[in-house]
């Protein structure tokens, strides 16, 4: 069966953006990235970089999560919290593009929110630590922290948030079809492989 | 960097040591299962039997480890524990195998094993639950288990052991190259992506 709609989880520096936008390309498809924040930020009201701090983190020391739910006064969320309605409004975006058609979405826990659509193919990119420690400083440059404590906090923030949602492990094999280690199969090896089976799997 | 080395661990029922076989075939490289509990077996004294129910797997209820260990009498084992001996045993036959040439292996903690040579490439095959039970009906006969409580079964006494001998979390996608279901992308598929990439990969 053809998959059309391509889901990309990655850890961060592994390239995994880089290799959706190369797989959206070759498809013709839509990718979806900043694409997502701006929409999850018109529809919740939020600003953009907030919605991408926060839509697939766990909560930072800043961060006012739970500051109406806890006061137990329903307000503009229902009295959800502020990271519960912004998942609430992430899922319902994220499907409704799945609906609309073919396209590639990188993160947000996409894999999860479609795991019940056949058409979907979901991957996971993975790389070692110096791999990615040297993409963020090219990409991203130096910060006071050192490349591997970022990659450490970004990720861990990813994995916590991923738990808390779906209750399932962050870069388990069992919840992707597909999990490729771009340090070791390059780049290029990790578009090749998800075209194809975006075109021929079963 | 053409990777010569091919690990293959696997879900019982994934068809994880038929894609073994296959990609063993179109390489043109040995490939190493039963073969590998045999020389096993030859090495630690232990009937070939025992070696396939114990090489991978945490004990069973009937199983004797810490026999000799426990007593504190170092016998012909040096006083390791009949699961460790047995440990030892297996990391110098694979080791020694891959010091050969190439070849594919199927599970037996390879991975781990030779996770520090650089032309090996690590896989791990998935798959969904209908697809694995059918599988092992199909191939294996019914038993008085349910298929599914089977399934749940190897693989725990697998996770167990992976876990308690690597420090690792079997399934983990980050300690493989390539992690595939078998069940969404189908067998050939799987054959045809270890393949290109025992030839291609960076």
């Amino acid at each position: 069966m053809e998959k059309k709609i391509i889901t990309i989880s990655r850890e961060f520096g592994s390239g995994g953006r880089t290799i959706g936008r190369m797989v959206a390309e070759r498809l013709g498809i839509p990718f979806y990235d900043k694409e997502l924040v701006d929409q999850i930020a018109t529809e919740s009201g939020f600003a953009p970089k907030f919605v991408e701090e926060n839509g697939e983190h766990s909560p930072g020391k800043s961060f006012f999560s739970y500051a109406f739910g806890v006061q137990g006064v329903p307000g503009v969320m229902n009295g959800l919290s502020t990271a519960d309605f912004l998942w609430n409004i992430q899922c319902n975006v994220i499907l409704e593009l799945a609906d609309k058609g073919p396209c590639v979405i990188v993160g947000r826990n996409a894999d999860y929110i479609l795991k019940d659509r056949d058409d979907a193919l979901h991957t996971f990119i993975h790389a070692s630590v110096p791999f990615k420690a040297d993409r963020i400083v090219r990409l991203y440059g130096e910060s006071e922290k050192s490349p591997e404590a970022r990659l450490q906090e970004k990720d861990k923030r990813r994995s916590v948030n991923y738990q808390h949602y779906t209750g399932r492990t962050w870069g388990q094999a069992q919840n992707y079809d597909i999990c490729l280690d771009s340090s070791t199969l390059g780049i290029q090896n990790c578009v090749d492989i998800i075209v194809e089976m975006a075109r021929n799997a079963e």
